[in-house]
């Protein structure tokens, strides 16, 4: 039987050139490599100098174009899904759009934090399919050093920018790309993970807090939420599925921190072998993590066409989703 | 012929308490009321005080859900769109999501501007149609008086706060709500409206310039752009229709200013009779103000049931997007 479907054509990755590793973010707070490592696994993250999220996102739909050997007008549909913009308008989307010319791309961003990656490919998926349209780009990417209080040992060493994504073909095919996903909200755990309060209070509002956009996090409760709700969400695509954990090729996680992704190994009873980690070189980046990660694997020839695997995404929100595809 | 589509089964709207007419305007700044009345249409608007984003939007949720008699489980998906959200994390349909208790409900923001509620309603009508699934809350919420420098007459008067939105179900049907679409991105023409700059340079940027996250407009830019492609949206959505530009009821445009929609008016040969305005209260609200026309234009039985209706949304991005449907 054939049916209409899509399938990830090419991945792409950029992350800006500077590199603050532990050692210098020592010497800005009171913090150590040792202690960095020991807790979250990460031992640098690339921080935007002169890069933004759309210079980023632009370099990213420039590789993806290149790779794929399409002209900029066979794209239908351009998502970035961030939560650390340049601009609230124009969308990150509608400036990569520009910057590449696909003038007959619809554009939007779409923000579910660290979720906005496997969000945005459900999305983009069924708008492809409802369509009948051919090609669309997806977009994780951040800047989330200007999100960050780089005072705040607590939150500033856990995180980095980047940018990854896919672009994706809808094709009538006999084997499916997509087998299963599961999407959960939490907005009743939303206050455990804020960022980026927006704008400036004007003369009218009742609002005198001093200006800050920076992340606040309750460490704890975010990871309990993550090592209950990230199985559960797997759990739930595998049944839909019908397919077993161990099925699975490569668990292509969110890397919030490895502590986390050890944990889900275990709770799913399977080796860690299974579950690629690059959280020591670029930190935390969000809606970035899992397409930078996935670019990555396929560069290498980890991931191979045929395979298995599970994209899960989780944070704030709180958000949690898992797609489970064919590659 | 029965076929699956989507229904506008309740719509809703809110907006702050506090109304800031021109007069009060003309003593913060060197304005009129005659002058803004001339140039734009607008009268009052009204400005957050103790209001934010996610708590307008909240209350349109808490009215769709009262209207419609279904319980917050019964929603399946909740987007809002909007180009102020209070954080970038949560989002605000997250926050909405947890204020309702629609735990069922997928959850997450979209942003495309003054686009934001026709580019919505596009990607929640494909997506529950892609997955069979039943209720969605589509709302369009801003608080645009947090990205406005209150000392430049030339955007300070033009906006406004405020929520609107629908309640929309997915049902086998033999007379679909759903008629066609046209959405279309010019990210090319992004810099002549921006506005909501995010977050704090960081201690490795190189960007030094003082923290403005105020709308800039080229006023002259914008028009041309929205009386030359707002037009071309609409004949082209109703060309894939078949339909006259006669043969819509009401034209539900966004409300950016009052000179626009009846140059669109004229463009069209129609009468502005077609063309319901209530930017006169509200000003420019952004992602807001069509489903706050909307929502008015069906309470007062201005839109009737089996009436045709054009929603058309433009603005950043730069963005514009038709949607004809049998209301």
């Amino acid at each position: 039987m054939k049916f209409e479907d899509f399938k990830i054509v090419a991945t792409a990755s950029q992350v800006p050139e500077r590199v603050v590793d532990n050692h210098e973010l020592s010497t800005m707070m009171d913090t150590s490599d040792e202690w960095i490592v020991k807790r979250t696994g990460i031992k640098r993250r690339h921080i935007a100098v002169t890069e933004t999220t759309s210079s980023l996102c632009t370099s990213v739909a420039q590789q993806l174009l290149a790779q794929s050997e399409l002209q900029p007008d066979d794209i239908d549909l351009i998502v970035v899904a961030t939560m650390s913009p340049d601009y609230l308008t124009p969308s990150t989307s509608a400036t990569v759009q520009g910057n590449i010319g696909a003038t007959k791309a619809m554009a939007f961003d779409i923000d579910a934090a660290c979720s906005g990656f496997v969000y945005g490919l459900k999305l983009i998926r069924q708008m492809l399919m409802a369509d009948h349209k051919k090609n669309a780009i997806l977009i994780g990417g951040e800047t989330l050093s200007k999100l960050l209080d780089w005072s705040d040992r607590s939150t500033a060493v856990l995180f980095g920018d980047g940018a990854g994504g896919v672009l994706v073909t809808n094709e009538t095919t006999a084997d499916g790309s997509y087998l299963a996903d599961s999407m959960t909200t939490l907005g009743s755990l939303g206050g455990y993970l804020t960022a980026g309060k927006t704008g400036q209070p004007s003369p009218f509002s009742s609002d005198h807090q001093p200006f800050k956009p920076f992340f606040k996090m309750n460490g704890r409760r975010v990871y309990q939420f993550a090592v209950k709700n990230v199985p559960d969400s797997v759990n739930h695509a595998l049944s839909v599925a019908k397919l077993a954990p161990t099925d699975v090729d490569h668990y292509v996680l969110h890397q919030a921190n490895v502590r986390i992704v050890e944990r889900i190994a275990d709770e799913l009873e399977l080796p860690m072998t299974k579950f690629p980690v690059n959280i020591g070189e670029f930190g935390n980046t969000a809606a970035a993590s899992e397409p930078i990660l996935l670019d990555q694997l396929v560069k290498h020839n980890i991931i191979k066409r045929g395979d298995t695997i599970a994209l899960s995404g989780f944070g704030g929100g709180l958000t949690v989703g898992t797609m489970l595809l064919t590659y």
